[in-house]
């Protein structure tokens, strides 16, 4: 009989995390397994544990997710079997949720007015020129709201809307979204809301204050999909022919270190993907924490080193071996289109 | 009579950047005044209610503070006229700031024992893998810590202490560690402490309950000074040589986009670079919330545009003029040496 692997995502159950694990994986095909932090999916996969694990990368927002960065970074070689072999892209809604105002405060506006508490302070001026205009307005009063709990990723994407409706309410940063709702559906004062899916009003039986609250509509995050050692190589026909098109039906990620003080280190290993033609698609950097002022840096590009009928990814990462201090291929995989509604 | 102009910093008074401030200029030629946010300081310097901004903007261990990136993408055109004109660097100890047990806790160790409370659960020596050792001990039991204050920057600064001594305690995000130091001093159930600096436990009465309980000892934040309006170019003399050394005495930022589905538009840009033989020192990305996984990116390099014998670094950003879509020079300035302690 079939014995079902495990896959590892970052939960609770219903967390984002898990509705991207769902959309690419069919759901019967893998005991889904929630895990409690980015690294437990990490050291879950390098151990065995999970045969695959699916981890938020980047969101088109809010930018990169640092934790994950740092895991890939690896700098104590702890997670060194683990390589990328797929992504995926799930456009994400927040709604804000907590318990309708029952009324008795005061100063509450009438539910639904669309109008309810935006912030008067001096600074919300100011602060909305930063952030751009909240694309939605509250359902209901948040006039009794003192706390707000979210996932700091989730703050960073719905600033236009709070810093116009929740400016001066006090933040506290929890591990997941669904935890925040949890945290909100046990606080009897009521004065608290939660930044979370839609799916976890359901679960925690939470009034939805706001929805939609996201900067932008086509607020998106994007996972890597993780595994413990290399994918075999596809094989290529002896007449396929390398193009920038077929290319670009592939991803590869690649980190590296340059050697402290030898100037145009940096310029040299960016020139490696410029000779051999491939195209940068993502660019970032890490402390190496060996020296300080010393990086990882992050380069994606569009390619596979398993399937790469030219040898031109191959050949460029040997040159890439010869120009940086350390170097890793963190893996190639195919490219997903990115999803819309 | 000479008026004194202001400097705006992130305070509070006592906090890092008021440190970074001081060491940087002299305290008797500004009036230097606390801004309760990085935003703050933009807007003031901006209007001009403040000469000269000192903001926080790249750590050795922790990486990118992220707000003065977002602040210096400038996506609204808010932050027009300003521009870099210095840099300083702080090397930046942490504390662990509390009140002693009084010893009423019947799992207290002994004060003093160094063995304080370590963090049991399962996770801790996974946790220990991925964050190294902690270069130090409690001078105190902790064992009556349940909630830790600091901000989001400290918290990564010193998680190898944390995972070891106080893996399960809950994390609260403040705006400042001086501010965290506050809170604790107002926290009458004496459960809480806060990771801050020396100044802060002075201030706020508080007992030192671990000391440098940073990772990593050269922990250093670098700073930059922000004034609106270009500097006026230096002179050069006629018979100045630029060359790669005189060159390394200053930096410079830009900020550039691409067009979207352009491929090799990245590379074209950072090939500039390379063409102009100019050494890049830092390379960094956000979104660009113009359409998703669109970026501004964040290039640093040697070299001055007001002081350029050669006209090379010019030249250079006329060149990446014509490669980006939109570019925008951030300033250019003398380096600071990298202190140490």
């Amino acid at each position: 009989m079939h014995q079902r692997q495990a896959l590892a995502y970052l939960g609770p159950s219903s967390s984002y995390s898990h509705q991207a694990a769902l959309e690419y994986f069919n759901r019967h095909d893998y005991i889904f397994e929630a895990q409690g932090t980015i690294q437990d999916i990490f050291t879950g996969v390098q151990s065995g544990s999970a045969s695959l694990g699916v981890v938020p990368f980047e969101n088109s927002t809010n930018g990169s997710v640092v934790f994950s960065l740092d895991l890939f970074a690896d700098r104590e070689r702890t997670y060194r079997d683990i390589h990328i072999c797929g992504e995926t892209y799930l456009n994400v809604h927040h709604n804000l949720l907590g318990f309708a105002s029952t009324g008795v405060s005061s100063d509450a506006s009438p539910g639904g007015s669309g109008d309810a508490t935006p912030t008067n302070g001096p600074r919300s001026n100011e602060r909305q020129a930063a952030h751009g205009k909240p694309v939605t307005k509250p359902l209901a009063s948040l006039s009794h709201i003192r706390r707000l709990y979210s996932h700091p990723q989730a703050f960073g994407q719905c600033e236009a809307f709070l810093s116009r409706y929740l400016n001066r309410v006090e933040r506290q940063e929890v591990s997941s979204t669904s935890k925040a709702a949890e945290l909100v559906a046990q606080d009897k004062t009521n004065s608290s809301a939660a930044i979370a899916s839609k799916v976890a009003a359901e679960i925690h039986g939470l009034d939805t204050l706001a929805r939609g609250i996201e900067d932008r509509e086509d607020n998106t995050t994007r996972f890597l999909v993780i595994r413990k050692g290399e994918e075999t190589a596809e094989p290529v026909a002896a007449d396929e022919v390398d193009s920038r098109e077929r290319r670009a039906n592939y991803k590869t990620m690649v980190t590296f270190t340059i050697e402290d003080g030898v100037p145009g280190s940096l310029t040299d290993a960016l020139m490696v993907f410029r000779e051999h033609d491939l195209n940068l698609t993502g660019i970032n950097s890490r402390p190496s924490r060996l020296t300080p002022w010393n990086y990882v840096f992050f380069l994606e590009f569009e390619g596979s080193r398993l399937s790469d009928p030219s040898g031109r990814v191959n050949s460029a990462l040997e040159a890439l071996g010869k120009v940086a201090k350390t170097w890793r291929w963190l893996g190639s995989w195919k490219a997903a289109k990115v999803t819309s509604d």
